[in-house]
């Protein structure tokens, strides 16, 4: 059995190129006890995954020269060696770029497809939703009435943010990149306001939109955008730093936020988050956030590429700011 | 009766200068009802005396061109329009950089000589050493055992922040500016170590010193020191943002924390203060540093320079680091 997979070939500088992966085919190896074999049905694609491919500390082991691309997937059981996983089952776990994957049954959960299409697991029900809920909910810790400002908010973990913030009682305004991502946070996802900053000035645009300051803001972008919000921050916000996505292709060093100092003059707090953190309390996150979503009040959006040969310019969509809602690459290419 | 006052006449760009003050004599004007005269004693040169001296919101008005420099004093009243303050009496308020000052007495609180040499009401008994008790116990929050830093160690808030910090259980370093400095942190107030910035590898020295990692950072000075400090923080460490005097004359941008990821990868958390805050909750804190210094466990120092016309030099001192303690200025020449 052939077993198409992408190899990390050398650690990238900047922006990755499809030079940094091998692209191979193996051998499907035997089953040890207590490993399944899944066939990957949806790859998650995610902005954590620029930072597992450098070398150097961090919260997680960096992917190793020669090892297959770590990545959140879903897919089906085809043979088991273990009782608990029967062929057949869906499961959710890191099986990596590849098609095929064996793989021990400690990290897998099971899934059921009768509940939410396959790809939902990797997005609202998935990560990015448990980041969002328990990042907002337990470091952003907003009141009813409080503005709340999300980054990166067309993205797997903003669009979530910034409805679950609704879903809470507050105003909600959104920083995308492009009309039709700022037209959708309005439109469809219920945001009280969107700022387009490619277009924008993002500093006037939170002033005229958010004139009594900002209480809690989401940041997945870090960059300008982060220094322009630091401007408008109210006495004891919040700044949850879930990400810095301008920043992770750099050359240069991460850009500081250089208005860091308004913290002092608001006496507010800037706290990173890692959602791993919580995974205790995931059960009780992804039920209630299933029960929002079956009111329709928390609706999800999947960005789907197809075909796995794909993943190197699909995984660079997330730099460019090209996926609307959260991106996944479809294992077949049909 | 004449009065010798320093007023701003210009606002500095970068470091200030003496072209940036009209040292001035005028008549004391009369009294009002509930007003006081002052003749003040000590004037506190406080690193947030820069910030006043620039326009634009902060947490506390700009000073105005053309108005007495805004300054935290103590003096003796040598006139009453109000009952409650009799004349002899000592005061703590903000008279401003003058030798009398005529002001309402709403902002006066009287302090005892007899209890403590005047001048430490500016230092440990006044804003510093509050910024340093309610900063570092209710923002740092550390706990027994725990390492914490200090910068600006061997200022009027770090020499505090670092003892109350011994006295709380916890390993303490101080970083500081020369070699004297880093002694006298070690030898007379007890810390377990000090880093000297102007001559050591920062990164380097605290790799050494806490080789588990930093706990709690109270930063005073920011730039590079911050930056190199976040290389090293531990899980959930608490960074407390007092200051950074190393920026405030800056003519470029404010140096921001190039490794503020870290808080990411940490669950870190960097949070402003403003000692006002907790004006509520000085009588306790000021009873318990007097317990702690009759103890001997807390010891006060000052750096006192003498003649007000000194003022625009001494206010530079803090910027080069040339005080150990508390610098404050002694209106007579004698």
């Amino acid at each position: 059995m052939k077993n198409k997979q992408f190899l990390l070939k050398t650690r990238p500088v900047g922006t990755p190129t499809r030079d940094n992966w091998d692209y191979v085919e193996t051998e499907v190896p035997e089953l040890a006890d207590k490993q399944v074999l899944v066939k990957v049905a949806f790859i998650s694609l995610d902005p954590a995954m620029r930072g597992w491919m450098n070398d150097g500390k961090s919260y997680i082991e960096p992917v190793q020269i020669g090892a297959v691309m770590r990545a959140s997937t879903v897919g089906q059981i085809l043979k088991s060696n273990d009782p608990k996983f029967q062929v057949g089952d869906y499961v959710y776990g890191h099986c990596g770029v590849q098609q095929y994957a064996v793989v021990d049954t400690q990290g897998l959960h099971k899934i059921d497809p009768s509940l939410a299409p396959l790809e939902r697991y990797l997005g609202v029900l998935g990560m990015p939703g448990m980041t969002a809920y328990f990042g907002l909910l337990e470091t952003g810790l907003p009141k009813a009435g409080e503005t709340v400002v999300v980054s990166g908010a067309a993205g797997a973990v903003g669009t979530v943010v910034g409805q679950i913030a609704k879903i809470k009682g507050c105003k909600v305004v959104g920083i995308a990149g492009g009309a039709d991502k700022c037209r959708y946070l309005v439109d469809e996802l219920g945001f009280d306001g969107a700022i387009d900053y490619k277009s924008e000035n993002v500093k006037k645009s939170l002033k005229a939109l958010c004139p009594k300051g900002v209480d809690v803001f989401f940041d997945n972008v870090g960059g300008e955008i982060l220094d322009d919000v630091l401007t408008q921050i109210r006495m004891k916000a919040r700044i949850v730093i879930c990400g810095a996505i301008s920043q992770y292709n750099n050359t240069t060093p991460v850009k500081g936020p250089s208005n860091y100092l308004t913290l002092l003059v608001n006496r507010a707090r800037m706290e990173g988050i890692v959602v791993f953190d919580n995974v205790a309390n995931y059960p009780k996150a992804a039920a209630e956030m299933a029960g929002w979503i079956k009111e329709g009040k928390l609706k999800a959006k999947e960005h789907v590429v197809k075909g796995i040969e794909r993943f190197p310019e699909t995984l660079l969509m997330l730099f460019k700011g090209e996926n609307m809602g959260k991106l996944v690459l479809k294992v077949d290419a049909e």
